[in-house]
């Protein structure tokens, strides 16, 4: 089997190519960046099995190449603009013309090349203040999508049930919580950077993370979950359902003081305190204590069960992270 | 006052364009398409009070020959494509174009040039299934977006909501349930033309309507009362709410039957009869038996009232289609 996975240099689609790739799959990774040298690392022993195209998904020609000559090929469609918003206010058009355009382009062009599945990778973004209000959110709540990022991931969902609909191909849709893990990058098109993310930049650095007084509650989901996740719907005979919630399901206790204490552990010179009343943190946590996402759809359809949670995500990544510290070489790298 | 209304030439437009007039304002009418015969008659009038600009919203040069010289302009954007679902097939792509970048362009023109305020004209459609299952909808009502159009018509009405926040602009949103009245013409942006219509077409012919057994349950809206809505978020000091419901909030009974006799009694030569079991309808009724849209908000926030219920708005409506029966010249013109 052949899967071609969009925005694959990012930090969900590296995590999938990899998994892919090792359970002995090709793979054709799309992106508009180039690989970054720890990419280019992990990805060389794989040889042919490997494609790598550069290209922007907005252009139709750049997409006939990816497809000609890949009939029934698997497709995850993971690029997207995940916009600060500084940016949803600078260029709200940009980020829609990707995420939804870019979703109908593939679309297309899967249709036009017989692709067998297009699984979509769309965002939790879209149940908006439900996160927040509610205990937890299932496939059937109530959206409310509100920064241009959920409404533009909310909209090009809907696009694949419609033209699901209306072309007759195979569509699927999983909607990511909040991923942390390996290949966590500001590219281009990634405005926003985890509080993970953020506290192993400072780690690496051997410097010294100012966290907030408040922990965060958050169902996290390990990245190589993400890709397990995603890799079940891409194989599934007959998916159910359009959407299903793709999370670990369960809150991880204390997750940025757990995190930080697996830092301290790892790398020499990295410290970490509350700040005091005169400091100001210098690791940025968004959207607190979101609730958990149900993920008894994904479960039951496709025998989805997370394989990472807080501790064996944290030892998994802490292991990663000491395999390539020249990913971290820079603030917001 | 002077209101740039886009979409001017369309149905809703039309409609606000001549209220807009008739109270005295000025108008900028916005449209990609020529004003048919009857139009040019009724706008005619009005002189000065009028300007037409023909141009597309997807072109920023149009909107700043539309805005430049009209700070403190109000806005109503109803230009849109009202797809029919060979269409969504067809071109997805294009109708989200016009339908949400159209209307980021709008909005960024009207911050541009220091608009007064915004009113989106959105649609009902966005409810999608709750519109058929539940007994009202009202504003805080979950949404379910299926087509192109109600996808394109919700994301551009969150657009709305996210840009006023960024953006610090003034805009409210309308959404319309099903209008009838004047001005429904098939334009190359309308490709849904109504059951009231479609009577016209064959009253005004002297032909024979079969009507679908089944009459439609439905609180429409008569364009006049549309006009009125739009005029009320225009003018309203500061809305309450983002959006509004608006529709006559009340269901006509028998709507489909009363239409046809009110034609029969006005147009010789017109018949109208239920098909028999041998017979297919010429009239089509789509999504049949909506619920009530809730316009408790929009009553209580703007003082509206429809002014149209069934037997005074089709006593109207025939009035002006014998003023203007060369605005139904061909089938479906």
């Amino acid at each position: 089997m052949t899967t071609v996975v969009t925005g694959g240099a990012g930090f969900v689609g590296m995590n999938l190519v990899v998994a892919l790739l090792q359970r002995g799959e090709d793979v054709v990774l799309c992106d508009g960046g180039a690989l970054p040298p720890a990419a280019e690392r992990a990805l060389k022993p794989y040889g042919k099995a490997l494609s790598v195209l550069r290209g922007n998904i907005l252009d139709p020609e750049f997409l006939r190449g990816v497809f000609s000559g890949r009939r029934n090929a698997n497709v995850a469609h993971c690029a997207a603009i995940t916009s600060s918003p500084q940016r949803e206010a600078r260029e709200p058009a940009a980020i829609l013309d990707v995420n939804i355009n870019g979703t109908i382009g593939v679309l297309e062009a899967a249709r036009q090349h017989g692709a067998r599945r297009v699984v979509y990778v769309g965002s939790s973004s879209l149940y908006g203040e439900a996160l927040f209000r509610q205990k937890s959110v299932h496939e059937e709540s109530p959206v409310f999508p509100e920064t241009v990022y959920a409404i533009s991931k909310h909209a090009a969902e809907r696009m694949c049930g419609r033209l699901r609909e209306l072309w007759q191909i195979d569509v699927a849709c999983v909607r990511l919580g909040t991923v942390i893990g390996p290949w966590e990058r500001n590219t281009g098109a990634r405005d926003r950077y985890g509080t993970h993310s953020q506290l192993v930049d400072l780690a690496v650095r051997g410097e010294t993370a100012i966290l907030t007084p408040h922990e965060i509650r958050r169902d996290w989901l390990y990245a190589r979950d993400a890709a397990t996740g995603i890799m079940a719907l891409l194989e599934a005979n007959s998916p159910r359902h359009l959407t299903y919630n793709l999370s670990s399901g369960v809150e991880w206790e204390t997750p940025v003081l757990k995190w930080c204490a697996a830092l301290e552990a790892a790398f020499a010179g990295f410290q970490y305190h509350v700040a005091a009343a005169n400091e100001t943190p210098n690791v940025s946590y968004t959207d607190q204590d979101r609730c958990l996402m149900d993920t008894g759809r994904i479960a039951q359809d496709l025998g989805y069960a997370p394989q990472y949670l807080r501790d064996a995500a944290y030892a998994d990544f802490i292991e990663w992270i000491g395999r390539n510290r020249d990913f971290y070489t820079k603030p917001g790298n």
